[in-house]
């Protein structure tokens, strides 16, 4: 019986780099899967703080926890096992971390990888699938998306990015009524800062309240920025309706490439810290028309907002943790479930496969028709596009006034293995 | 019949000061009272823009509005009618204005004066309700309180208030989530600025998630600024959990008295317009401890999150404004509807009336108790006071993904008088 259940192997489990409202719903999406298919997966690990839980044998087993505990994820933001920005090298450069994570699995019984992240992640993804042929481990490799910079190329989509469109229109509409309210004596400009490195994704959301008659001007990184065409604006907007919005991307940018506002600080993968576009912007036109401002920088507020997560993300993100594991029971390797739209109106999509060699390092910024000829709007087509991924509400479950979120046991998994130094 | 018609007195209402998730909730009270009283109330003028469209005869026609359309209110954000930030001087100072009020009030049949405001705008009332004495015109003023900042006297909490302190404990709750998440290899604290200029109730609120075992550090305006201790403070904090989540209040300083962060711009009241502090509370401590940091400001997202609005909040501002005008049926003056507290659990409370003589220009402020010994947290008494204000939830409608929210006609009713310069 023992050694007809230790041929049975196990799935690792790791969320990778900037989290969000419904990571946890794909972590949710593939354990329940797993659990669904006893018969041919033992258990999943997870990776304690990603990749990193891997290389240092920090495994947590999920099979510990409730099964209501594995439900309470699909409305739990954040990572649930810590995540980590940490990038694999190649594996010329460094061929002793490989070879530690095939010591980890072998020692665990690990067949099937299973990583939730953005374009480094699917990058790191992709290396792990490889490694069945360069190093002789049997290793399927699946990459989860998830970035709420909506960035990654193939999939429609990514998990993540549904709900901050949808906190960045509400919470842009919500000021903007205040902003309208306040205009006659006092703020006549509100600016909101939003994420978005490279690709102005999350800041056309703020361009869905347009519809309500609110006049908005975004900043996308994708436009160069150009100060007398933006005060124009503004100045325009504020004379025609008393009032504007000015929903600015952290990766609002000048001409030679400096960023609005940059902290000077770095993250692991050697991007520069952003921040503060929005007290720049907002002094730029205090100074150039007078007006009253106010200014708001969402930061993690954005990402982590699962009270306000948007019903059809959330539902994308567990499918597409579901269809990884049923992609790697098929044999699959070197994949990344996607989302492919069939139809706006009504909106209707189902899940497709992309190739990992397709996806890693490679960004999706905004088509230029998605944003209007002056720069600083949404086309149409970019509404069609958005609108359906804000559609429907997903309210976590309250208790004396705050939502019920769920802290894992995270048990962990007894070591096998000497320790491994992290460089 | 017209001239019997002509008898049935109007009333004033208008919106003063910031304007909240639920002053329209109160405005709703206001207006669909009167409207049940219609053998006795005429129509309920609305100043446009608070008590501007009063002095300039700019006033709304709330009587064009369905009853679906008031009713809608109660779920809407903003100042409905606009608002101002503008204080009356006093009679001696500027007679001018207070004989155009009594001029425009006579024009239009007013005999009831509703404002909904904080401490400023309850001194403007408390000047309006002794009129009818100084200046031989009848007119009573009833006081509807508002304010998120929490700091008007006698009542025991303040429309507005609950909303933006559910806010910032769920933001706080969530952003805490999600640094847990990344903390191993990048962010160990996250810094979230809240508004609370003098008082320090809104900060207060990020304390609620202590409960959920998250570290945090507060910095009240009550407490005087020391940085040795307040670093000392996150580095404990810190080791212990990993990371920790700082809530500082825009109004915490230094103790000379200067703001940690100060825009140098000035409001129509002459308050500082403060911004800022979280940047520069999160470098000191990225300098002190070296750990990576992120911060938000939530600013107007704070005061205007109708999509998480308190239950409690929206029902308290609701039955104040229902309540402001049964007072006035009664024959009162110079009063305020307050929420009086009966027991913490289970939370009772029932409606009092306070005298705007004690109200006016009257700031409450954290108790000492409230706040922990070392000035960075809350005790379980400032809790129990706390819990019951962010209890319940109140959503709005949703279209297309987004709340549906009320903008009104506003339509204007005739002018009868000659234009008022404002100075």
């Amino acid at each position: 019986m023992a050694a007809r259940k230790a041929r049975k192997k196990n799935a690792f489990y790791a969320q990778s780099g900037g989290v969000t409202a419904v990571i946890n719903a794909s972590a949710c999406g593939v354990i329940e899967t797993a659990r669904a298919h006893r018969d041919r997966i033992g258990t999943v690990y997870a990776g304690r703080n990603g990749i990193i839980g891997a290389l240092t044998e920090e495994l947590i087993d999920t099979g510990k926890e409730s099964a209501a505990a594995i439900r309470a994820l699909r409305s739990t933001p954040s990572g649930a096992f810590g995540s980590c920005r940490y990038k694999l090298k190649s594996l010329d450069t460094n061929r002793r971390e490989y070879e530690r994570l095939i010591e980890v699995f072998r020692a665990h019984d690990i067949a099937w990888f299973f990583y939730n992240g953005g374009g480094d992640s699917a990058d790191t993804c992709f290396k792990m699938s490889q490694l069945s042929e360069a190093m002789g481990y049997p290793l399927q490799a699946i990459h989860v998306p998830k970035t709420v910079d909506n960035d990654l190329p193939i999939t429609d989509c990514c998990p993540g990015f549904g709900s901050v469109a949808k906190y960045v229109a509400v919470s842009a509409l919500e000021a903007s009524f205040d902003v309208r309210s306040m205009a006659r004596t006092s703020t006549k400009v509100f600016v909101l800062e939003v994420m978005g490195r490279h690709a102005g994704w999350i800041a056309a959301a703020g361009g869905l309240i347009e519809a309500y008659g609110i006049p908005v001007a975004i900043l996308f990184p994708e436009i160069e920025f150009d100060e007398k065409k933006f005060i124009a604006r503004v100045d325009t907007l504020v004379k025609e309706h008393g009032y504007c919005t000015v929903v600015v991307s952290e990766g609002a940018h000048h001409v030679d490439g400096t960023f609005l506002a940059e902290q000077g600080s770095r993250d692991a993968f050697g991007h520069a810290q952003l921040g503060g576009a929005a007290p720049v912007v907002a002094n730029m036109i205090k100074n150039a028309l007078g007006h009253k401002f106010h200014w708001a920088v969402a930061d993690y507020l954005q990402r982590a907002a699962r009270h306000i997560a948007s019903k059809t993300d959330v539902k994308q993100a567990y499918d597409l943790g579901r269809r990884a594991v049923e992609l790697a029971l098929k044999g699959a390797n070197a994949v990344m479930p996607t989302i492919e739209r069939v139809s706006d109106v009504p909106y209707r999509w189902r899940i497709g496969v992309a190739d990992l060699a397709d996806v890693a390092n490679v960004e999706k910024f905004m088509p230029r028709d998605f944003i209007s000829e002056d720069g600083f709007g949404i086309t149409e087509k970019c509404h069609r596009y958005l609108a359906p991924l804000i559609a429907g509400e997903d309210y976590p479950a309250y208790r004396n006034g705050l939502p019920v979120y769920a802290t894992l046991k995270n048990v962990a998994v007894p070591k096998k293995l000497a320790d491994f130094a992290m460089k």
